[in-house]
């Protein structure tokens, strides 16, 4: 690979498949559906699944994502990907640069989570389907969770989608096992996920968080984990705009994470220049 | 002004203050809710009205804000955006990269147009109200719809909403006027987007398109222009994650709009190099 | 315009038209000449005036644009886009979105003085020109300062490049106006510049800044003003990159320009949520 | 690890550590040096490297860095970061979106082969310096460019940093390489580069390219591989602004890699609509 390696591979196409939406004059047709019945049939959360998944959800799937994205919408001031935001927006740069910046900020450190919780627990599930079993019962995801817990304690990991640096039990998490419990769709992630936080509680005093409910949650709506970020993004996404505009309306000065009677100086005795 | 103009400008300032969300242990609030009362009560489209207006919506406001969104999700690949967004993701960066890359192309010539809508409607109707007549009736809302149309056509300039390029009637205008007329909910602002397409139609056979009718609703419902390129951005944003997604499942291949055979090269004459 | 304007216009059409790189198998001639040849000969600081201006500088006009991309390189941690960078590189993102996302915080507040300082300075000369006098005596200079700044003080403007908040006299202004001194290449714009500085003196106690000096040298080298915030961005990008890297080296916590005990929490006296 | 991960890491700390850049009143000093010596006395080659690693270089180790810098100036429309930054241009954003939206394409496929030539590279030449050999010799090297070569056909991996999709032999690679010959500063990465094209040459036809013989060279310099891309970003920011502005000063209509006909759907056979 080179850094402009796109010369010519296939040099003389210009074909792309999609199956996203279709546009003829007067016609929009997205995923099979034409707009005009989406614009007046779906809740937006519903669009959101249709988008993503190329099919319609069941009505409970479509109120379950909508309590998802909800739980996705603000965090307060401090995640990077808002400061991000405010800070571009402080200096007097368009909404979507500010938004798109924060965007940039989703990394290994923020918002990563949910990926890697949904590839834990899918491949957790999965490896029980393969052990043959298809009836889930949950003797089986209890020692499933024992494995997990174990191999995390032993090698001194954290487990993603537990503990949050900053609440002891996250209120959002417990709401979500309660409305996901109450519709009765406790689905095989979830189970796991509850297991986990059972022997999590007991050993360390530690709770699920948003990120492994919800990762837990869209497994069993049967999310692909590539998905994970993209939901996050989308429920974020409003609470992103807001702190941009509140910043606009703020007075001129930029925002800043540090002043220059924040800064510590180091290796600055003065050298004497010669070349 | 200039490019660090962020150095001293009240130096010691660290304090934020924000309406938006309070975070404390166990506890978050948003817009002065328990976001567990949100979770469990708000439609996605009623939570994106609370946290951009800082109030709960009406019922009927919430439904039509979800048709609003819901209208914007996907026009194909061919917008700047979705082209924007398809290139990152072809070229292998991370998802946020490809959506946050797509929303920097929002300019003067792309989805610039519906805050030019909700500047050039409320200014329209708040004179108006201004005239001293706040019982609006239809008279006075064709009158204005035929200063704008005859102010519009003698600079000869295109007035901001109308006509589509690819569409004579666009599908989900048609659609939208339809659901705020059914649902009682036709404000002054969507008067006058119908009045002046009734004129326009007339002389040039050009109809309202999606920006247009949007940009009216939402000056119905009291949004500020400033939210209209943020209402378009949170409804588009899964058809750019849908497309990213798409991209990375295609061959390895780098997306281009343009091959090594379509180019033309001007002024390579060749030149001998001296200096 | 809609938001998905692109749809239809000029169908067809694929050519793209260049006049910047020509691609052919074992060659590559950018702008009429083999990068073979430019490669060797050529400092970078030229190479960035033949790839933006389509010709060679002139060995003078290539030291003078070192100097003024070397003025550009940094002003430490509290710019906006330095802010934003290390912001992003805090959350675990790749060095690109770090970089990127620094790049979008330049806006209305912050680097865009250099645009506003060539037109003004340009549109000033030009009009010297307009009045049939080529030959620029210092006395029409001086006249023309003194309009902009009566223009200025009258309506209570800033001038833009004079000035800075943090420093009393930019040093790097006083700098490169010796250096272009010293090379004998004061052109009109610069000449202006000075003028309108020595009046501010007099009046304000305000001196140039560095995007004021850097806006009248790079006039008088006849670069256009669209290209003002692109030099600037070619000469902060090296700086960016130290600060993001410097980021990446540091302790694993996020950075914030805002911490939970900075926030002034507005308007949550608590609400009952009721639908 | 969470979304909002950031929320009590250290809550009261605002103290920042740098190395970079030092800023008080009139006075700047950036590594160590008064900005007004680098002003007047660096290259932006030597500028570039003194920020990145904070000393300056050797007289030869700037005209290297610079002759590196501008190898990456421009390789015409085609590669996705070109694309980005044309399609943004063209949809009416700021220039800094262009090319920031530009910045965002670099993944996997797309200018990460740098650093991953460095980590080869330096990885294969410490492990000889681990050998206990400080010393190094041709035959030393040979045997290390034999086991990486081997190693890659016996796993049928490509190389990083050889071949090119487009050109046969990379003209910018080839001149880099007698460059640093004329010079006499071939160091052991870039023998071992050589070495390994000597191989690929005999085997598969096969010749360094320019990331390859960049990522040596700059490994001889002794840069750290995370700064791989950062250079190469550096050196392409120019271009990017070249098409960019190229882009703008065309015709109205948006670019697009692909057009309505150029579409294949998938899936759309009409499905009817019920819920």
């Amino acid at each position: 690979m080179t850094s402009e390696d796109s010369n010519n591979s296939n040099i003389s196409k210009h074909k792309l498949k999609t199956t996203i939406t279709k546009v003829e004059p007067d016609k929009i047709i997205t995923r099979g559906y034409n707009q005009e019945e989406l614009i007046e049939n779906l809740s937006f959360a519903e669009m959101i699944y249709l988008i993503l998944r190329g099919k319609l959800p069941k009505k409970e799937e479509g109120e379950i994502l909508n309590h998802i994205l909800v739980s996705f919408c603000d965090h307060g001031v401090t995640p990077p990907s808002t400061q991000t935001a405010r800070i571009i927006a402080s200096s007097g740069s368009p909404l979507n640069n500010a938004v798109g910046g924060g965007l940039l900020s989703f990394g290994y450190h923020h918002a990563g989570a949910i990926e890697k919780v949904m590839v834990l627990f899918q491949n957790a599930i999965k490896s029980l389907y393969i052990s043959g079993d298809s009836e889930l019962d949950d003797p089986q995801i209890t020692d499933k969770a024992l494995d997990i817990v174990y191999a995390g304690l032993s090698r001194g990991q954290k487990i993603p989608g537990f503990g949050h640096r900053y609440h002891k039990r996250d209120p959002r998490a417990r709401k979500l096992v309660d409305l996901v419990i109450d519709k009765g769709h406790l689905g095989p992630h979830t189970k796991l996920a509850i297991s986990i936080e059972h022997l999590l509680i007991e050993k360390k005093g530690i709770y699920l968080n948003v990120d492994g409910i919800n990762g837990a949650i869209l497994s069993d709506l049967g999310f692909n984990p590539k998905f994970g970020l993209g939901l996050f993004m989308i429920g974020r996404l409003p609470g992103l705009i807001a702190h941009s505009y509140e910043e606009t309306m703020d007075d001129e000065e930029f925002r800043r994470f540090c002043d220059i009677d924040d800064i510590n100086y180091e290796g600055f005795e003065n050298i004497t220049f010669k070349k």
